[in-house]
């Protein structure tokens, strides 16, 4: 029986993973369960699966829901996170936090030697260094829950590390694939909001439409597989049935294929090297998968993706402010207060004015995080 | 270094195995090589890459080459191709022998612990039961030297074997794809040696033509992995990227890709679990893979393809029988004695008329494929 908290457990890959840890009652357990806003949903979630431990964002909530689950501790604040997600005996963390908020309770619970679950792209993104290096110090697994990252984790069982020439990771292109720059100009929210293959959360699917989601996968990847970037290749793939793909020196290119279905990488990470049956539809080849088109990425007309790669080579601080500013510059978009291409003109201002760190610790992570919210 | 008797070194197979064995002299040697007819080539490679023994057909060529040739030991007929395999102190024999006549050195070779890198699909179509018994028994390694066997055994790679739901074998559908039984009724030798994707023997040429090729790949499968034939999945590709897939039980499904080229799987045979640098072009995904497709095989017009699993789910001696017959009949057509569709009807009254034996020995399966030949 293996135990996993689960920081995150009421957003989309958080209720995935609860249906799976439902489904397979004799393999897991939930230990802690964690929300951000939605606490009748965590309440609710503490019913089905009677935690050891709960974690809410505010102190008042925290107070509300005691009353409710008094078997239940319930803690809060981004100090319960890290507390829940390092302390208890539970074996794995499935971090599927939005946000820099995820960072500081990866790292904890790294230290506390958990294996980690990874949803939350922002722990590579702004700590890659120091993450990975803790992995490595502690002895831990990290396993990916994206379906780019979980495929090129699986493409690489077919050789070496060391005879690996190119990572291919796939995007779908997001709903504005093939626009123009003039025709980005007055796209809608709704429209943004319309990804064609995913169904995610409203943050996602933005980075999704800007691509800057894809350039912060790029980052991640980068850090996970310990690989130069530029030996990371990005190929828009419309259908997303190829979820990413890992070239050999050989010429030999390793590709893994599904339906769109989030929780084949979640069920992989719970049960890796195991696989758990019948998570997905499976993929038919003679219908969904009959046509597969790839083709290159627009660099010029998605900047952010161009950005992310900048960011990345200039190292330090760069990634952490890119990463920063996009999460104030999606909300605002968000909340209809700026256009679609004032997310990435402002974020390539907000690149060429930062005053790097470089190795940057936790707390200078987060120090810049912040000074980069304030700034703009 | 690595020493490697190369059966079939004439042939298609053989000779990109020399090319890769000579752009890597400092890890690979030479030590037997052979031939069918073609015994002027052989002399070249003799001289060339000066192996201990060469194997010949005949009793007059083995003179004939002994006296250009005096370091070499010259041996010959089928007694000749047992000994090179199985005496001399390589570790792996490279079978690229065409035909039944695989069969016997690639049992000596295993009876005498060698690896073998298996190109000749005889091999396990006709004697796979007594072939994987004798593989466990001696605890030798077995490597498939074609593009859809090497791509599924790469693609296992990536999980447990109990947690595989299918192997998806993919077919390029040959030059007569889409094609009706009418339309096939008056097709030339030429247009079926037109293979699409290919260049390789013809004998191989007109089993993909017919779609027995596959039919043959089908049962090798099944021994090679030890799978269920009706978890095996056959799926036409006509562009020969996806050289072959794995699905897993979680919905997982993992492919292997290139351009086509047999030196990726002849080299992966020789450097398992490494890989050899630059064997082959790259895949260029924006360009030659971009745009996949995939369909169901036709069974009822490609009727080789139908007899295939219908001959190995009969087992026993039905597939040695279906292997020696359609051996006799495309050479007949490559003589334009007989018409294409001659090949499977005829082939289809060969099973129906078949006395079985059942887990037949070696001698029993030499012995059905014999009389078979007489038969027809």
């Amino acid at each position: 029986m293996k135990k996993i908290a689960i920081l995150g457990s009421t957003g989309s890959i958080g209720t995935q993973a609860l249906d799976i840890i439902e489904k397979n009652p004799d393999k897991y357990k939930v230990t802690v369960l964690s929300c951000g806003k939605r606490t009748e949903l965590l309440s609710e979630q503490i019913n089905r699966f009677k935690p050891e431990v709960a974690v809410v964002a505010e102190e008042s909530q925290a107070a509300e829901l005691s009353k409710k689950h008094p078997d239940t501790e319930i803690i809060y604040g981004d100090d319960g996170l890290k507390k829940a997600a390092s302390l208890g005996d539970h074996e794995m963390v499935l971090n599927a936090l939005v946000g820099i908020r995820g960072l500081a309770p990866t790292y904890a619970a790294i230290e506390a030697g958990k294996n980690i679950a990874l949803a939350n792209k922002e722990t590579l993104v702004t700590g890659g260094e120091v993450i990975m290096s803790a992995v490595r110090k502690n002895g831990v697994k990290m396993l990916p829950v994206d379906s780019e990252h979980s495929a090129i984790f699986q493409c690489l069982h077919a050789g070496m590390r060391k005879d690996v020439s190119r990572i291919l990771l796939t995007a779908s292109g997001g709903p504005f694939r093939g626009k123009s720059l003039k025709e980005l100009e007055n796209v809608s929210l709704e429209q943004a909001l319309n990804h064609p293959n995913w169904d995610m959360g409203s943050k996602i699917t933005i980075d999704s439409a800007t691509m800057m989601n894809k350039g912060f996968e790029v980052i991640e990847a980068r850090w996970l597989f310990d690989i130069d970037i530029d030996s990371i290749q990005v190929l828009v793939h419309p259908q997303s049935i190829v979820h990413s793909a890992v070239e050999f020196c050989d010429g030999s290119v390793i590709a893994q294929m599904g339906v769109p279905d989030m929780k084949v990488p979640i069920g992989l990470a719970f049960s890796y090297p195991d696989r758990l049956a019948d998570l997905s539809e499976k993929l038919d080849m003679f219908s969904d998968g009959a046509n597969l088109t790839f083709e290159k990425p627009d660099y010029d007309t998605f900047r952010c993706l161009s950005l992310a790669f900048e960011a990345s080579k200039k190292g330090g601080t760069y990634p952490v402010v890119l990463n920063g500013a996009n999460e104030v510059l999606v909300e605002r978009f968000l909340k209809k207060e700026i256009s679609f291409l004032d997310i990435q003109n402002t974020l390539e201002d907000v690149l060429n004015k930062h005053n790097p760190v470089y190795e940057p610790t936790l707390d200078q992570i987060l120090e810049a995080d912040r000074e980069v919210r304030a700034s703009i």
